[in-house]
């Protein structure tokens, strides 16, 4: 594969921005738009990795700062990178670790040389700067690495979120020079991300997708977004990012979303998501299927004898009966967690790979609308 | 199968009582000795179904006491029986739910007609009697049924045990009069077993089972025993049983145990078996191989790159190393219960599948001692 091209853009639709494309790395093919499963501890979470393959996921995301944390980067750099300690063959993404450090309010404090934390777990004190995180992304290995940013909170003062813009890209450039200077560990290719900030201000976020884009980075996500602003604002501004972005390169919009957050910003342009939506609502015992999203605890499915989802075919969805499913989240038995992850996700990789086919045939945005009609509908 | 016969004995050890034997149901065949593993609430705990055919169960065991409360035998009925409701098409034993009502002391009452208890779960009132049990044993449609007995606390007198055995012949008598009337409700035939009591008392328990046997039954179980007694006790009640029980009847002797407790107790004529221990010790991080029992928290686990059981071929024992395994518990990820429960169930399975090998080849009682060098060394 070494001589294909990381991205190769097939086709775009006619009446909207959605796109067709595939990148290939060392680790196999992913067409996009995509899903990623989200494996924050090395694990996705109820899921095996077999049943990840079944479900089609042609990649998993990995989190930095828990890897980071636990077991930590040199215990996976023994094991020779994480593919080999989790025992998955195919693609790997991390972020950068900045989302959750961001995310632990109370204890971090951010410098001009990057963000010292305390760990959720024991309280021991770390810190993360643009050039640690690539390194810590060397030793794990993943086939797509992040950049060290701050991800603005929501709302934040336009001041603020002005001189974070400046103080990312600062990172950025660092990041990248530093990734320049290192070589991946476990002899497969590594490719490296950058991502768009700018808070709420569309002002902001295009002059930082530009600044960005004069950097070398093998493609560019946005982040920021879906952090509690109302959702036709992230459109919007999603919808703008994508008009200054590449478009010979991936577009990857961090932590989205709902199945129609995921439809509306592929209409927008974007290619690749990521979210702890699917494998957390399935624990809490809500599944989406091709028919709507269903609370699993609620009584009417007591004797349904349907299966979980007859539009699909993975285990969960076609063996069992949404009855049984009922009973064993009621009983807080772990199949149920199991079974209701795998349908979420198979429902996921299955929207992604509908959404590819739809493009494809001209007919993504009438889709799009009976999508809209299951998932949410006008009152 | 309808012209099989329910049990066959194949072979008996020439140094000892053990023995290889067959029992065919409408839902296939069960080599002896067998180890069940228990799905307490219509599923084995964190193991799905195919997952268990995998590692070759043909049979496992259905908690009635549970399963009556959650989701309650008529859903289950409603579902055309336990088989479909979980998607199991190998064979189900289930127990009458006495061994769960006797071991919530506080909140039960015996009378003659049976026993009344309350619902851990919200408190209510429930009753159950020899026939009562049959009709829900009829209902979840289990392929083995066990009688209503009294499970004897350890320690008892011997005139609160003689009393027991009386009341428990009393309800195996109505039992069997009750399952001799009634029908099977899904078109496959179900089978009935009496359970010997007798406490701690030699000469009880040598009455009982004589008496006992000269009932209409399919075959004996050993109850009231792994109860809290000297395992020695446990020993020589097991040898007693086996002495006055029929040959060519299968022998369970319920909810044993460690794997040297269901090796000894095969050297002492003991065809079935059932115990949580393998999936109760897989969620505490405790794992049972072929090379012993290992505490996955121990920290010498953290950088092991060995295969979980280099001994076995399961999915969890061959594909991912203890270093990673003792990750996922460390980390309390749902996987780590997953990969654990299926390796002690392989594990399990492995030691029932060998023990019939080795009676096969005469080398039972040598192989015995080598699994006590792992499981039982000596100081």
């Amino acid at each position: 594969m070494q001589n294909k091209p990381f991205f190769e853009l097939e086709y775009t639709a006619e009446d909207c921005k959605a796109r067709i494309g595939k990148i290939t790395t060392d680790h196999g093919e992913i067409p996009t738009p995509i899903f990623m499963p989200v494996g924050t501890c090395a694990t996705v979470k109820a899921v095996e990795q077999r049943e990840l393959k079944e479900i089609d996921a042609s990649i998993i995301l990995g989190n930095t700062y828990h890897l980071y944390l636990r077991p930590n980067e040199d215990v996976i750099k023994h094991f020779g990178g994480l593919h080999k300690f989790m025992n998955w063959d195919r693609n790997i993404l991390t972020d950068s670790g900045g989302y959750q450090v961001f995310s632990l309010q109370d204890i971090r404090k951010i410098t001009p040389e990057g963000v010292e934390f305390r760990s959720h777990i024991d309280g021991s004190k770390h810190f993360f700067s643009p050039e640690s995180v690539v390194n810590t992304q060397r030793k794990l290995g993943s086939d797509i690495m992040m950049v060290l940013d701050e991800c603005v909170p929501y709302p934040a003062e336009k001041k603020y979120t002005a001189d974070s813009l400046e103080q990312s890209l600062k990172w950025a450039k660092q990041a990248s020079d530093h990734f320049q200077k290192t070589e991946p560990l476990y002899g497969h290719r590594q490719f490296h991300f950058a991502i768009g900030q700018g808070g709420m201000y569309h002002d902001l976020r295009k002059e930082y997708i530009e600044r960005m884009c004069q950097m070398e980075f093998d493609a560019f996500a946005i982040g920021g977004l879906s952090v509690g602003e109302p959702t036709e604002l992230m459109y919007d501004l999603t919808d703008l990012s994508t008009d200054y972005l590449p478009k010979d390169k991936p577009r990857y919009l961090m932590g989205v979303g709902t199945p129609m957050n995921i439809l509306n910003s592929i209409e927008r342009g974007i290619d690749m998501f990521d979210c702890v939506m699917p494998t957390r609502n399935a624990r809490n015992g809500q599944i989406f299927t091709t028919r709507g999203r269903l609370n699993l605890r609620n009584a009417k499915h007591k004797l349904s004898d349907e299966a979980i989802d007859p539009g699909l075919d993975s285990y969960a969805s076609s063996n069992f009966s949404l009855g049984y499913l009922h009973h064993l989240i009621r009983t807080e038995e772990i199949l149920g967690l199991q079974l209701a992850s795998q349908q979420n996700l198979a429902f996921y990789l299955w929207l992604v790979k509908t959404a590819r086919e739809k493009i494809r045939t001209g007919e993504f945005r009438h889709w799009k609308r009976e999508m809209e009609e299951l998932y949410e509908p006008q009152k």
